[in-house]
């Protein structure tokens, strides 16, 4: 990783991009339940997985190595905006009057706007390799497809988004944005697979789900040989390529001459901006490189509470319960959340590598309601002048808590993970704070 | 400036945010013609100035100083996203098939998405330096009240924006990001000011104007003495505020082994991003510290022609006529664009300092038709992640023709600035191009 780094006052810059993923199966101290076949109940192996995802893929779903080489095109593609920035959130301390070092890491630079790029890039390049003709996906607010739209677009793959038809309608910036990028986006349930028309025949006006855009597009994948379906959370490969987050961050607050966080606040959802954040600092501690001390803190939404409210059991992935069964904190697949307008934390599981280090006590869960997670975010944006996402003001608001309780001690680092901007996201912000 | 430097593979920064902004006006070969007062044809003395805008600033508009010192303060919020991108377009080079070594500095990692917030930021910093309460402006589109808006937030100054009317309507979400700001913004024509009521008076159905919503900002902080008036393009202040463009695109070319450009590409509308990345470049050239080399390359709308199609004259900044004398190239006040999407180009005149350079016959201006810009805009997309603001698809065109045409030498140095991203512009690529 980084060799030589600077310090730009609030904007550090290490000086590399990590040349390998961190993978925290490595290093926990009691191995995760494995993925189960649902039919057999058996582990689910390389050869159940195959019709659906590439090979390398797999390989990364299963490994228990440490660190996974990240192929040089993906690296290349990383380096236009990573590393992202970490930032001494000054302002916001000063507002706050808190006499800790607050700092946050920003994805909101990327091309999409959010973090899911670490993770599209990847799974399109292995694809690509693999000889696929194109990848398939299902999106709900269209973060993860648009992400994946632009990594195709990289690659020359196509790209088949299945949106959700309450979305698809309602929300139409991030069609245009898969339009520009060449993807091809359906809103779900469409009469283009067998499970899409069996669907809307069972039930014509429906506004579709989650659950059934991940049906549809994994109909697609598996009666094509030239086509695999593509995730962006959850799974362990997701978590993978996002530890380039953490890794960063760590060489980021060394640089700052911090050494390390006390705090980390990340938003969690399906766990894929909250584990690429933490997992490595766990994991530095786990292999005892660095004492342990960093607490880490997950806050969900008071409406979808995975973690704090939910169950370690095996569970499916979608509502269809197509996929492999994980063992995960879950509401249960049935679990139908308010509609909150962070959209990429309406998940009923949570990602089994971060459920995992929960089970072990290795970090802590909260929750927030919405309408206090927007008004940090306001805060947030007036004191930075980056407005955030939905789903990073549950980081922020969380953050926010504990600095105004007073807990903090002086000079105590807190680090904050933003998962992205907001900016395609002001018409939640203006419903739920009104003008 | 920067003192060391670093390459990180497509993405090269500098170690420094520029300590110092560049005033072109130090360095030209013959004087710029001074800003006249429209009463008595005489030159503009800084009182004639001193009701509208901070003193500082009017100090800045008159100087002929070479380096203006960046105060710490807009400094520290600039090193949150600044020294922004550059970045080799190595897929863009291999799409096109083009042995050029091609460049773009990216300015839509600032948290409003454009390189607007470079002068906001330095506005409001004096406004409230010097005491005032608030500071007024116009938008149409909306990216400079709303990086206005941001910039007010950080500084706890009053904010208060006259967006066009139709812009106020047909495009929400700038609205509502200049709220989540808690900046105030007004349709206009609006009730509140004198000439924003003759205006609705005389028009009951008027859609607005750029023009309109100008005189009702000035009206405004004329009546107000805490409030000063903000303008986001076409002084000397505000090229000045953008020279950090490129010093620091000067640094990372250096940085990245090219010593230099040897064409560079920016749009032109007011002339705020093309002058901040060129005009360092012809400064330093103009001095002798370089040998006359590189080409600059202004791209307009093919509709609002400004330097290929209009006359070099004294003409009113606005409609209404009521700022000072500026000697630049212009259509006339009463010229009406089409309605291209392109806001930020939509205007009838040039900053006096690009238009004194192009009448000095440092500089070359092409015209390129919209639906040819925001082709060139998705199929930059598709390569390089980044969907381009409208403007900046201007630069992106020129340049990609350019390249296209095979004039290019082996290994030539291309520069292409792009002043934002455009997400919140995807309905306009969805209407020109279509799905």
């Amino acid at each position: 990783m980084a060799e030589s780094n600077l310090e730009v006052q609030g904007y550090i810059v290490p000086s590399e991009v990590p040349t390998h993923w961190y993978n925290i199966m490595a290093d926990f101290p009691e191995p995760m339940a494995p993925l189960l076949n649902p039919a057999t109940k058996e582990p689910a192996t390389k050869e159940d997985m195959a019709p659906i995802f590439a090979s390398h893929l797999i390989d990364q779903e299963l490994s228990t190595e440490r660190y996974l080489e990240i192929p040089e095109p993906v690296r290349e593609i990383y380096s236009q905006w990573r590393p992202s920035p970490l930032i001494r959130a000054a302002r916001l301390e000063k507002m706050l009057g808190t006499k800790a070092r607050v700092y946050y890491k920003y994805e909101g630079v990327s091309p999409t706007g959010s973090h899911k790029p670490n993770s599209s890039v990847a799974q399109a390049y292995y694809n690509k390799l693999e000889g696929m003709d194109k990848v398939t996906t299902e999106t709900g607010a269209g973060q993860w497809g648009a992400s994946l739209a632009m990594a195709c677009a990289m690659f020359d793959l196509g790209c088949e988004v299945y949106q959700v038809r309450a979305s698809f309608e309602s929300k139409p910036y991030r069609r245009m944005q898969m339009h520009t990028y060449g993807a091809d986006c359906y809103a779900s349930p469409s009469d283009r697979t067998e499970s899409g028309r069996a669907m809307r025949e069972q039930f014509p006006d429906t506004s579709g789900s989650l659950g059934m855009a991940i049906s549809e597009a994994v109909e697609v994948a598996v009666k094509n040989p030239k086509a695999h379906y593509a995730l962006g959370s959850v799974l362990n490969q997701v978590l993978i390529h996002q530890s380039v987050i953490g890794l960063e961050a760590m060489a980021q607050l060394e640089a700052a001459g911090e050494g390390t966080a006390d705090v980390v606040f990340g938003c969690a959802g399906g766990g894929s901006n909250l584990g690429g954040l933490a997992l490595p600092f766990m994991g530095r501690e786990l292999r005892g490189e660095a004492p342990r001390h960093t607490r880490i803190v997950a806050v969900e939404p008071k409406s979808c509470p995975s973690m704090t409210e939910g169950e370690f059991r095996y569970d499916f992935g979608d509502t269809a319960q197509t996929t492999p069964l994980m063992k995960m904190y879950t509401l249960g697949t049935d679990f139908v959340p308010d509609p909150i307008h962070a959209g990429g934390l309406r998940y009923h599981g949570m990602a089994p590598m971060v459920s995992h280090a929960y089970h072990l006590g290795l970090m802590e869960a909260i929750s927030r309601p919405q309408d206090q997670t927007f008004a940090a975010g306001r805060e947030f944006a007036r004191a930075e002048g980056i407005i955030p996402a939905p789903e990073s003001c549950h980081a922020i608001c969380g953050a926010m808590d504990y600095l105004k309780s007073g807990e903090a001690k002086d000079g105590e680092v807190v680090l904050i993970g933003i998962s992205g901007n907001g900016v395609l996201d002001l018409p939640s912000y203006d419903a739920v704070l009104g003008d």
